[in-house]
């Protein structure tokens, strides 16, 4: 990557000149409210375009600022993907975690984890962490966020083994299972288009049903 | 991208300095042989470290070939992906058409479709299909690529509308059921190792059954 047109400058005091986002009496949490609108801009960005067609520039484009005013907030591209592909790992953690949380059945659960994740790979974040591979990012960020890839796939394996205890799932093999389930789910966010003719309510609804009934006519 | 090493000299002749492949008396099926021998060495490296970390010395040097040698065969990376992914479209198409040849029920075509899907996604060019995006292609090629991508989409719907017309398959809409079973075969081509734990056959086969039988104790 070629990041040569990165300012010389102070990117504080450059920040400081833009009207938008005055830097002046900049609490760390606006800093980071302001972070984050970079980094949902990005995210935007990325699923519309590419991770390699997306330029600074177009990123701070798209929030009316200057590219300074950006350096301010992130360090490069690779630093904003970072930022957008742990978040959409993050709501999945925070969505299972709640889900657990509510007890019930492991089909219960499971049902509730296969939820969200339909929900978050529909939205800014999880949509990003599908589009994009992670070959963009270095290997020691890279192995990070294959650990907490591993702990999500961890998990539905954990309550597929338990659904078949209970009973209610029929027997399999549940590291091939979560697969299958993971794939469905992640693959909505390779085609589902926000504002088309489904919503994100009925694409979760209509997938649930497929993977969890199967196919063939009961 | 940067193609400024571009050589300058004939490659023809410089193809022809290689004791590897001597571009001598060469016929249009020995030229095309070995054009299948680039693409196939380059679906390999895409799929192992991604398409923009990879360049054409790396395919070169995994042919034993020097890099002129290679433009006698390929105008730039672009080319190869797109050729790549063709081929990888292509041997779907192919299988489609022969799993409807065979003829049967609307269920027997559906699944004999489905094992060839899961099969292809395991093998290069149907690994570089799904995890190399579209986005590294250029917009009149691009559009070409996705008219086929509907087709094969397209002949997943009419079968599975077929299956639910006949009574084999559940009452569903046709286009999101499609959807499930494309995504979770094309995510075979994202987390399979080959040489693994799991031969493709097994994974063809475990796929296919949590999809037609479903996730739910019957």
């Amino acid at each position: 990557m070629n990041h040569s047109s990165k300012p010389t400058q102070n990117p504080e005091a450059a920040a400081d000149e833009d009207p938008l986002w005055p830097a002046t009496q900049h609490s760390a949490q606006q800093r980071e409210a302001k972070r984050q609108a970079v980094l949902s801009a990005a995210a935007q960005l990325f699923n519309e375009r590419g991770f390699h067609a997306t330029s600074l520039d177009d990123i701070a484009a798209r929030l009316g600022v200057s590219k300074p005013t950006l350096y301010y907030y992130v360090k490069n591209k690779e630093e904003i993907l970072l930022g957008c592909v742990r978040q959409g790992l993050q709501l999945m953690l925070d969505g299972i975690e709640a889900s657990r949380s509510e007890g019930g059945t492991a089909l219960d659960q499971l049902t509730a984890c296969m939820q969200v994740y339909a929900r978050i790979v529909t939205q800014d974040f999880g949509m990003c962490l599908i589009r994009v591979g992670d070959e963009q990012i270095s290997k020691p960020n890279r192995a990070e966020l294959r650990r907490i890839k591993a702990a999500i796939d961890h998990e539905f394996r954990r309550l597929v083994a338990q659904g078949v205890e209970e009973g209610s799932l029929a027997p399999c093999d549940p590291k091939m299972t979560a697969f299958v389930i993971g794939g469905a789910l992640s693959w909505i966010g390779r085609w589902y288009q926000p504002g088309g003719e489904y919503s994100p309510e009925q694409v979760a609804e209509h997938c649930l049903k497929t993977l969890l009934g199967g196919v063939l006519k009961r």
